[in-house]
C-alpha cells in the first residue's frame, strides 16, 4: 500500500494573544519566502552584519559578541549557561517562576554548584532573601529572568547588578519576553550575558535566540580551562562565523535570519521608545478592561509586565473551555497558566504586532461572552487607559 | 544620532550547487509565509503528526521517537550523542571526513571515552581497521557518517551494523546529506539512532534536524542514571511534546515546521524511489561531464555520492576565484573543499530541487568558461549518462 501524503497546509488566521508566539507582520512572513542563498554568500554575509548591528541597537549595547543562536529561546538560555559555566562553578539563581527554575536546572546539568532562592510567584524577586541565600560567599554567576513569562512580572535589574557586584559575579539575564517591549539597555544596566527569543515582542517567528556577551563575559569565555560541553552552542566557534573570519561552523538558518532582519527593521523603523510606549499603553488598557469585567490581574500594578498579563480564573470556571471557545469562535488565542498556575490563571499576551487596542477590545468582548458576564464598561475603561 | 535601519532584503536568485543548502521549491518558501499559529494550536498539532508520519516514511521506519529537533543538522548530531552517552561510556567513531571528526569531538565533550579510526578521506571506511581499533572490547555506540559531505563518499551501513553487533553497541548514523537522496531504510538496516538536516536532499531551508531512535535506543535512554547534559536537546522531555501528552518544552519553530511539512509532501509526491533515481542519474551526468572536461572526481565510482561530487582543482588554479566567477556571472554557487581539502577540491551538490540536468549543463559550461578550457563534448557526455 502506497503512503498517501497529506494535503498542503492552509493554516487558520489566528490572533495570537498567548505568551508567544505573537502575530507576525506580513513583511516578515514574506521575507522568509524570498530566495534562499548559501550561508557564505556575500549577500548573506551582509544580512548577518546588518542583523547584528540592528540587534545591538535594540539591546542597547556595543558588545562585539552579539548574534542570534540557531535555536529557540531555551537554546539561548543554554548557550549563556554552558559557555560561562565550568564544572564546580558557583551559580546563584533567582527563581520566581518557571523560567528561573529552568535556568537553575540548565546550570546543574552544566556541572555548576547551584544555589537558588525562590520568591513568591507573581511578585518581583526578593533580593534580600537572594542575598541571604548567597551566604556572603563568592559566586561566578547571578541569573535572573527580566520578564517572567509564567507569571507576568517585570524584574528591575539594578538591585541584581548590585548584588552580583558584591558577590564578584557576572549578571546573566533572560530577556526572552522583554526584548523590544520594555527597555533593556544592556550596557547601561551592566548586564554581562543576555539571551532572548524572536517570537515575543520582536514579532518574528520562533526559531532564533539572540545572545549578547559583555567584554567581561567574553574574557571569562577565553579563560576557560575546559571545553564548552555543547559543541553546537560553543560561542568561541560560532563567533568565528559571525566575525570577520567567516569560518564554517554549522549551516545558518538562512530564512529565519531573513525574518529576524525584517522584524528588527520594523522595530527600529517604529522606534524602540515608541514601541515600548505602545506596549505600555496597550498593557494598561488590557488591565483596566479586565478589572472592569471583574477579573483580577495577579501581579501588583508596579511590577506588571506590559506585554504579558496574568489574570485569575474565576472560581468554578473551566479555563481550558474558555480558551477553546475564544479560539473556535474568534480565532483568538490566549494562554493558560504554567506550572503551579495551571488551571488557575490565564496569560494574555500583547506582544509586538499583537499589541493593539483593537486586539484588547476583542479579547475583552470575547472573555465577557465566554464567561457569560453581563453588559460592562470594559471597552470604555480600556480605551480610557489607552488614551492616557 | 538616530540609527538608520537598512533597506528591506532583496536576495539574488541563486542556483545552489554547493554542499547545502540546496534550492528550495516555491511551495516550500510559500509555506513559511502562511499565517503563524500557536505551538499548542489544534491545527499545529495536526501539522506535527502529519510531519512525523511523513518523516517515518522517508526514513523507512516505524520508530515512535521520530521528529525534527529545533536546530540545524549539527544539533541533530549533538542530540543523538548526548542522549545516548553517559560519562565514561565507550564510543567508537569511524572518521573519514570532517563530520566523523565532529562526532568524535561531540562525544568527547559529552564525557565519553572515544576511540576513533581514521580512514582515507575520499574513500569508504576501512572496517577492518575500525574493528582493529576496537581491540575486541565492548562499546556502547558505533558512529558513522552515511554520506560524508566533506569528501563525497557513500558509506555502506551493513558492515558497520555487523561490527556494532559484535561489539554489543548501538549504531548511530549521520544521514544529513543522504536522506531522501539515497536509500536509508532505517529499520531494514538496523540503525539505532539517526539524525539529518533539512537543507540537503529534502530541499527545505536549514533550521531543523530530523532524528529517529529505535526501540533499543529508547530503552537505553530510559535506563540512564544521569540527566542528559543538554536540557534543550533532552529527548525524554521533547518526546512529551511530540507525543500524546503535548507537554510544553520549548516553543516549536512553527514556520520551519510548515516548510518541512511541505518539503516532505513534495518528496513523497515525487516518490522516494523516483527521487533517489533522479539523484543517481543527475550525479552520473555531472561526473561524466566533469571527466569530459578533463576534471577528476576524487572518489572512485563505486563509492561516490550521487548528490555531492568532489572534484580536484587543477594545478595552478585559484579555486576561490573560479567560485566567485560562477557566482557573479551565473548566480551559480558551488562549494570549496573543507578541512584538508581546502583549496584542493570543489564540492558540487546536486541535492533535492538542485538535482536537474539543466543545472548540470550550466555548471559544466560555467566551469569550462571559468577555467578557459577549449571546446568540449562535456554536455553530450552528461546527457548520455543522464539518459542511461
Amino acid at each position: 500500500m502506497t503512503f498517501q501524503p497529506p494535503a498542503p497546509l492552509l493554516p487558520p488566521q489566528r490572533i495570537l494573544m498567548g505568551p508567544g508566539p505573537s502575530d507576525v507582520p506580513a513583511s516578515v512572513l514574506q521575507a522568509m519566502a524570498r530566495p534562499i542563498v548559501g550561508h557564505l554568500d556575500p549577500f548573506f554575509l551582509r544580512v548577518m552584519d546588518e542583523s547584528r548591528d540592528m540587534l545591538r541597537e535594540v539591546l542597547g549595547t556595543t558588545n562585539t559578541l552579539t548574534f542570534p543562536m540557531s535555536g529557540t529561546g531555551s537554546a539561548g538560555m543554554e548557550t549563556c549557561i554552558v559557555n560561562l559555566v565550568e564544572p564546580g562553578d558557583r551559580v546563584l539563581v533567582a527563581v520566581h517562576g518557571v523560567f528561573g527554575g529552568r535556568m537553575a536546572e540548565v546550570a546543574r546539568r552544566a556541572g555548576a554548584e547551584v544555589v537558588t532562592s525562590e520568591s513568591s510567584w507573581g511578585r518581583a524577586v526578593d533580593v534580600d532573601a537572594l542575598r541571604a541565600a548567597a551566604g556572603g560567599e563568592a559566586f561566578d554567576l547571578v541569573c535572573v529572568v527580566h520578564a517572567e513569562t509564567s507569571t507576568g512580572v517585570l524584574q528591575p535589574l539594578a538591585p541584581l547588578r548590585a548584588l552580583a557586584d558584591d558577590l564578584g559575579a557576572l549578571l546573566v539575564v533572560d530577556a526572552v519576553t522583554s526584548l523590544a517591549g520594555v527597555a533593556i539597555n544592556l550596557d547601561e544596566q551592566g548586564v554581562d550575558a543576555v539571551y532572548s527569543g524572536t517570537q515575543k515582542c520582536l514579532s518574528c517567528p520562533p526559531g532564533l535566540a539572540p545572545v549578547s556577551f559583555s567584554p567581561r563575559a567574553v574574557e571569562r569565555l577565553e579563560r576557560r580551562k575546559t571545553p564548552v560541553q555543547s559543541w553546537y552552542l560553543d560561542l568561541s566557534l560560532i563567533a568565528r562565523y559571525w566575525g570577520g573570519e567567516r569560518a564554517y561552523h554549522h549551516t545558518a538558518p538562512i530564512q529565519m535570519i531573513y525574518a529576524l532582519h525584517e522584524s528588527l527593521r520594523l522595530v527600529l523603523t517604529e522606534g524602540l521608545a515608541a514601541r515600548q510606549a505602545r506596549h505600555e499603553r496597550v498593557g494598561a488598557a488590557l488591565c483596566a478592561g479586565l478589572q472592569a469585567l471583574g477579573l483580577k490581574p495577579l501581579v501588583p500594578p508596579e511590577e506588571r509586565l506590559p506585554m504579558l498579563t496574568t489574570v485569575a480564573v474565576p472560581d468554578g470556571v473551566d479555563e481550558a473551555a474558555v480558551r477553546r471557545k475564544l479560539l473556535t469562535t474568534l480565532n483568538l488565542e490566549i494562554g493558560g497558566g504554567l506550572g503551579p498556575m495551571k488551571g488557575r490563571a490565564w496569560r494574555i499576551g500583547t506582544m509586538g504586532s499583537s499589541a493593539t487596542i483593537a486586539n484588547v477590545l476583542l479579547c475583552l468582548e470575547g472573555l465577557r461572552a465566554a464567561l457569560s458576564l453581563g453588559a460592562s464598561d470594559a471597552a470604555a475603561a480600556a480605551l480610557a487607559a489607552y488614551a492616557e
